[in-house]
């Protein structure tokens, strides 16, 4: 089986031009078949606020009405995406940025909560990758750069968690690849103890997951990552690896089933 | 030779969503291989404004400080691409949105003029244009959407004119293809006394277009038009057509050479 590493970038690495170049730089030598999922970081917030439309969060999800969504729209896929592509193509690394709308590559549902209307805020499942598309645009010798911006297949715009993007696409692509998915944020990896980045836990099992969680030791910031990331191993990944920049190439936390 | 149609939609086509809308449904029935450019439309301006940029022009070209570039950016390869390449899936065609450095498709350089500093403004040629990246994506069953954002190869984006894109691509795109390049604005077509719509001239060739120059019928805003319209033609492209979005399936101004 052909082997295909995903990386994500998170809003912090995002924000920070010299971590993200450096991300870059090491993400252009990587010789697999590879995918790069990028977050929005805080350019969007900042041009919300700019724009009089005061951000509202729940759960940590954005609530997205239709001015929102534009502004979204606008930074994740045209801002962020096309810096990315441009710096990746400088770097010899011949990247396409997609959103889920373009070659309809993730399809996603407008989220339905009783009593709370996200507005357009998408949700997908594995099944919503279009994996047989994305394999075609490897052939092709493109690297797909994926915006967190996905469509509902009747010309809607939805606005998309990105690591859940990282885990459908990777869950969409382990039928046919042995799939490798990097978290690449801000700590060093999955830490034993909150805010000592020395801390980290080199690597993960279902068993070591389960005694852990007992314990108590992630954060709740930590526990979705887990969460999803356990869900996409049962799917087929590979192998998850949690790393900040500087561990891109093989530090952080390690994660198998 | 396959026969490929690009279609060039300007500003006043974007800004008016039910008309956007009609000519985007009549581009997806199309059944050639196809591609579109798009314009940019009020929205940069209006979003500049907003943010407490004054745009500046200087011969109707963009001058594009850093900012300037960010927002066209967002505005052109995020928010209108991403909503005409919805629209055109929810009309099951498979649109596929790219800037320039999407797949390297094109390349331009910063423009250079002595005296003038334009900031972020690209120029390009017919060999900046990559046909055979352009013709690998039809194979893959995928329509191109080109914003007008294009990049210089060493990370830097460009804000560059969509008409000479079009004009650019159907060019490089004749070589192997039997090219008609449609140009869709506000106007019927080339007319004959300017602001009367009734007197639309049905076909130009270069003996008619050399006389008519002549004779000053044609408007400083038409001129660089036919100019690009005609060294397309002399590039090889068969077909131009110049026409508003009701004349879109066969009215307006055919120009051979």
């Amino acid at each position: 089986m052909k082997s295909l590493t995903i990386l994500k970038i998170g809003g912090n690495v995002i924000d920070n031009p010299k971590i993200l170049e450096s991300v870059l730089r090491d993400f252009a030598e990587w010789q697999n078949s590879k995918l790069l999922v990028h977050g929005g970081g805080k350019i969007a917030d900042k041009l919300l606020l700019k724009l009089g439309i005061t951000p509202t969060m729940v759960d940590g999800r954005r609530v997205t009405d239709s001015a929102t969504l534009d502004v979204v729209t606008m930074v994740y896929a045209g801002l962020i995406n096309k810096q990315i592509v441009a710096k990746l193509q400088s770097y010899s690394c011949n990247a396409i940025g997609l959103s889920g709308a373009d070659a309809n590559v993730i399809l996603a549902q407008k989220r339905q909560v009783v009593g709370l209307d996200y507005g357009f805020v998408g949700d997908l499942e594995t099944a919503n990758v279009s994996e047989k598309t994305l394999t075609n645009i490897f052939k092709s010798g493109f690297v797909p750069v994926i915006a967190p911006i996905t469509h509902d297949g009747k010309g809607i715009l939805l606005n998309t968690n990105a690591d859940d993007i990282a885990s459908s696409v990777a869950s969409a692509m382990a039928k046919n690849f042995s799939v490798q998915l990097v978290y690449c944020f801000e700590k060093a990896g999955v830490l034993h103890t909150p805010d000592d980045e020395n801390s980290v836990i080199d690597f993960l099992d279902t068993a070591l997951y389960e005694r852990y969680k007992e314990q108590g030791i992630f954060t709740a910031g930590m526990l979705p990552k887990l969460n999803s990331a356990f869900a996409a191993l049962h799917n087929g990944v590979d192998e998850i690896r949690i790393c900040n920049p500087e561990g891109i190439k093989q530090g952080g936390t390690r994660i198998k089933l």
